[in-house]
């Protein structure tokens, strides 16, 4: 199976730069001050580039959410038990989560995957409300010793390439990433303090509100996990498997499938974006593919995003996680599409220049 | 006609500050992180008092973008003639404009209002294509003396009321405001020195992108406006016939009309923010119906949006107008009231709280 991963990231070229001059030599045409559609216009310019066309299209719209368990829950450094992540991937499926709302909204299908939830999915899996890629009933303990193997990490990885291919055969133009993991935050802040040498005490925040006294802890474990496992920051396979997740290793596939068949992803918060790296990290080119989502109130998000070299769209204070940012952000996306597919230029309307 | 507007001005009345709390205490039980929605959370609990429910409903959108110009432009304060004025409303008409595309994608109907174009459109006016209240063929230039008498700039806002008056006869639950106006920030930094106190050097900006000398020339224009006209900061009509617009005070009016109608209401730019700053000079509770669309990267935007104790919701380095930013706002306002109106909660979700 590694040989189609390694086959898929070696596949995986840059956006155009031709159709984004292209892209840019026409929005300058549109009858409007120059520029002042300030980051719609970027993001035209980006989704052209994507699809090597004037017209792009993001309409048949899906956000990927990846559910994942992790054995680092066993230190204490989640406010959450861990049989929320099985609860709320259920809410998923009834249609009462944050991210079916904001997808509603959005006009995007969500589809929920189980990545390694540590509880009984196969019946949701069969009624095919959910798809089953489980790897295992949760990651184990990173504090003593790997969270998973390699093999699981690749399986990971290409599991998000898979059902992005699906998504891609049915039509679908516009991906967006989600995640599901109760304490997966933590395995997200090591693989930002691995891959950007940052100290773990930077990068590591309070997830879905943790005390004073449980940062400390979760920042121990933290340190704890990268000294027993060593990760290598020049291996971000090894970096996924001693230190990450099942569904953050899907989401760094699902990136890495949008960018190898051709499709912008919607890159939500501090999860999805722990995916991102390990996605930019396998094929550096994935990162012109990316659409970052918000800026997380997680406090590490600023410093992911400062390493891709991302801007993010929007910045509600969101710190929920699921995808809710992406959905919330794929309308903008949307916007920015139908402003170089409909807008007409100065010539087209009639509408005289600047004279001075 | 004007005791209309003092008739309005006296019932607007403050947003339900119990059916704020009630919206606050819900939305704490939903299946969430406490607060991990972010700005979506206090939106929805701002529309919910606004409409004084639960289930606050923002389906009928309306985006009312008036236009009118401006004497001033005779000085040299604009990069574009103003012929782009009627032409930019002629392309709203066609929907090649950037706020056809965009609140197209919200979901949202544009209205065009006619408030004071130096150009005959009466043609599209009889056509039902965009609605005359044409109170002159532009202002006067107010470097020379008032832009127009205090009974023009009555019936620019009880314009404003009366169009939202009309709308929410039709049903319409949630309003955005627009301008077009070639000139048009200029007389918006002259509202914004005489209401704040800054001074015009402070709080004027390039507007479509005028070059430095041009700059120095219309902040010059904008302090001789006001030192010839004196207008009263007490006295918002004042400001408004001395150193306002057409389109300006009926953008003012439309937020009125929102706040007496008990309707939401998110306002634009730099523009609709000096409309913004009339309406609440006129009426104080009348900034609890608003929602601040987005920064705009006209510089003196930041200044009004402290005046007025608001927060944007977007940053994305627009500077156009038309309502724009409103329509892209739109969405994140219609995400906030499905929040509430279709999230479930921990109880009804079945999943388990915080245990730490």
């Amino acid at each position: 199976m590694s040989s189609d991963l390694y086959r898929v990231i070696a596949g995986i070229k840059p956006v155009s730069v031709e159709w984004r001059r292209k892209a840019k030599d026409y929005l300058d045409q549109l009858a409007i001050p120059r520029g002042s559609l300030g980051d719609l216009l970027a993001i035209a310019e980006q989704l052209s580039g994507v699809q090597e066309t004037l017209k792009p299209s993001v309409k048949r719209k899906v956000v990927v959410t990846m559910a994942g368990d992790h054995g680092i829950v066993s230190e204490g450094v989640s406010a959450f038990p861990q049989e929320v992540t099985p609860q709320m991937v259920s809410n998923f499926v009834r249609g009462g989560a944050a991210i079916n709302v904001l997808a509603e909204v959005a006009g995007a299908r969500v589809v929920v995957v189980d990545m390694g939830v540590a509880a009984d999915l196969s019946a949701l899996a069969r009624e095919g409300k959910i798809l089953s890629y489980k790897i295992d009933q949760g990651t184990r303990n990173m504090a003593m010793g790997p969270a998973m193997t390699r093999e699981q990490a690749e399986r990971a990885l290409e599991s998000g390439i898979e059902i992005v291919g699906g998504l891609v055969r049915e039509g679908v133009d516009l991906l967006a990433t989600g995640d599901m993991g109760i304490g997966n935050t933590t395995p997200s802040s090591a693989i930002l303090a691995v891959l950007s040498g940052r100290p773990v005490g930077q990068v590591t925040g309070r997830g879905t509100g943790i005390s004073d006294q449980a940062l400390e802890n979760k920042i121990r474990a933290i340190e704890k996990a990268i000294d027993i496992n060593l990760p290598d920051p020049k291996d971000p396979v090894d970096v996924l498997a001693r230190v990450g997740g099942f569904e953050i290793g899907g989401i760094a596939g699902v990136i890495l499938g949008a960018a190898y068949y051709r499709v912008p992803v919607v890159v939500d918060g501090f999860i999805s974006t722990a995916g991102a790296l390990l996605a930019r990290a396998l094929a550096p080119d994935s990162v012109q593919y990316m659409i970052a989502a918000h800026r997380s109130l997680e406090y590490g998000h600023q410093f992911m995003l400062e390493e891709l070299g991302l801007k993010p769209l929007l910045n509600l204070n969101l710190r929920l996680g699921e995808g809710t940012g992406a959905a919330l952000a794929m309308n903008i996306v949307e916007s920015a599409a139908q402003v170089i597919c409909k807008m007409l230029t100065f010539q087209d309307a009639g509408v005289d220049g600047p004279g001075i």
